[in-house]
């Protein structure tokens, strides 16, 4: 399994409170505890490299991207987001980090609004698995909490996921659906709502430990070769 | 549209406390409910009457059915629960309340253990509504409260719902998902959370709302009048 | 209720077939069968009008908008299917038949390829009704068939339905999830397989009734008048 | 991963097509065909042994069982079918095959009637993969054939799949959901369509195949050791 970290990275130059939280930068952190939870074949990718971080022959040799992106979303190229969202639809597994609920690519593959309510002031967020047998809950108890976080809350305006794993319950009075699988085309895509920049959440075990479950869960069980196409079947298999 | 509150209505006759929020009994107090809120058809049965309040007349002219019990759900026949389940299949639309989660209709149509964890001190619910466009939702803000409910936290041991509208945030620590929609054979069934007997959840008018609302979606399309049966079809529709 | 049917119109005007089959245009046909099904406020739009037949105003005033394209989906806008997906999400029903599977906008609501198999050779197309109670279902008998109808095939590549209310089956040795209901944002879509140009589809009576149920079933519950965004929520509810 | 093949084992006696086609009976040539594609710890069980060849202990130690069953449902205990479920509410995998559709399990687990039509006159299903990434479509083609088959017909009255495998295509006009997965509590349902008696399908390396890839998919991720119960949480984890 081949996995990519994409991360914005620019938080992590312009703000010290978030360089100091992550000196190796989010993606950096996220590719550890990956490591730990003994993901292999993890790489990273930013926005401010080469081609955004994804050339085309890195995009091919992907099998599990994990995207984080919060205030340039707009810079990610639309010709980027459309390839992302073709290899996913292809078999390529996606989870996306808290902001990137707002990224050309996610937004893309909802066909929805992303949108949510949002106040970020550092509160308690406790997560409940609704779901203990689902893989993505493999081996994390009935809850787990974050001191301080970001909270999101409902209407989050995204399609009812295929699979419902988590709720996060905010300790200033909303309730969200915090982790939501997806299946789209051949790939799988887990959505992962905690993960803001001023706060130590990829540095959390539990969290790193979910990460990890997620990128298995999303490991493509079959990549097409060939871009979609409708096809002609003829002659009919029975007579017409 | 004929619309039947059952109600297992012991606790109005033991608990001085119960007796004086809901004088005309919990099946009085959502019947009234109802009726405030434009639905007409609203007759009520309780665990004790003949038949336990249904009979199979009383049952075959019911369009929906609510269903209210905590303590006593054993005392409920086999034979009952296992009409209504069947009537269900039907058609029949069955709003199930609170407590009603354990009972044997609900988990007979669940077919799973329908267990959860709870805490009956009195605390703060928010509902949060995550799908504003179902007509269960119609009319409602984004969120509603209750200022002393008793807790109900995850995992909630049911299927997966085929359509979530409400997720409660308690301040004592869990969210859960509260109001659950499901298609069964021809009928639909609603269960909605709030409701504990030692509160006055039921005299709320947002919540008689949410009832009267999840009534009519719950409404039948259509009503089967035979049993099912698996069905021989001779001759085939094409040459074999 | 305002609803509008959207056409090419160019199969119409180029291939006499076709303009023997429906004289008023694939258009005129739905809006006629929708009238004589007792929906009233129908109009049409065609791609060849100002504006391609939706103007800002225009669509602003639909509340259920059905779309019927083919050959030339690339020339609708950009902005237009960007805008016609706004007011899916923002609440208003959407109908989409048959070619229309590869439209822009149905393809961007998706978020996925929406590819699939097909022959054109006219073929018994039969379809059965999986969800009897379903109002997209209502007074339909088990099964309908069209004698000559294109094939489509599976993998349809759509995310999983929300709904499925149909099957097909066909003669050539096919079968397709043909009646297929999402929810997304305030608003349902509903995609319909029948109706090539070249066979007199969307003349029968059947095919129109279901066509008048899907539009009843996908009227708007609520309309978003603002845009959706991301909300900041400053005080929090409770202490944190 | 232990695995137990439950067989009513009685056609096989009675009938000599049937023990023609299958000397070692129905659970032999399932069990064969699980050995022959990976699967260890393969066992069986049938109808005529003690306690119905599912002792508790039996039970206890099955992590995935297959169930075909026919004529003689209603002969399993209720006893036997209420054990069968809790464990498949626990975790285990179970896997309903064939006309095992209208076992007491199946029917306790879906709450529904699980009817259907029918006709056994040997006629042609051709099997579609919808969903080509579900790991019990690996490694199959788009579509696969059984020449002699039982028809199954729509509607098929059980719950929305959480997850539709297969589509089939009968040679006489009908289509059905084949293949079709369920989670419910710690385990994982899936109904697999064919496999009448009178015909070689547990013999098709195909069917056994998809058999294999099933019980793979519905190995348990969690076994809950302790029975389902509603559990009282006091303290409250915040103040209240």
């Amino acid at each position: 399994m081949r996995v990519t970290v994409w991360n914005e990275f620019r938080h992590e130059k312009s703000n010290p409170i978030v360089a100091g939280i992550y000196p190796a930068g989010i993606h950096g952190a996220i590719a550890s505890g990956l490591v730990e939870n003994g993901i292999l074949g993890v790489t990273t990718a930013t926005l401010d490299e080469p081609e955004q971080g994804l050339s085309t022959e890195r995009l091919a040799e992907t099998d599990v991207l994990l995207w984080w992106g919060h205030r340039h979303h707009d810079e990610v190229s639309d010709a980027l987001a459309a390839a992302v969202c073709e290899r996913v639809n292809a078999g390529m597994g996606l989870i996306v980090l808290h902001s990137g609920h707002f990224s050309k690519v996610f937004k893309r593959l909802m066909g929805t609004p992303c949108t949510l309510r949002w106040r970020a002031q550092g509160e308690l967020e406790r997560l409940w698995v609704v779901d203990p047998a689902h893989p993505v809950a493999a081996g994390l108890p009935p809850f787990f909490e974050l001191e301080r976080e970001e909270m999101y809350g409902e209407p989050f305006e995204v399609p009812p996921p295929d699979e419902l794993v988590f709720l996060s319950w905010f300790k200033g009075g909303e309730a969200f659906r915090s982790g939501c699988g997806y299946r789209r085309g051949r790939g799988r895509i887990f959505y992962f709502r905690p993960g803001h920049e001023t706060f130590p959440t990829y540095n959390d075990a539990t969290i790193r430990k979910v990460i990890a479950n997620a990128v298995r869960w999303a490991a493509p069980a079959v990549m097409e070769a060939e871009p979609f196409q409708n096809r002609r079947i003829m002659p009919p298999l029975e007579p017409i």
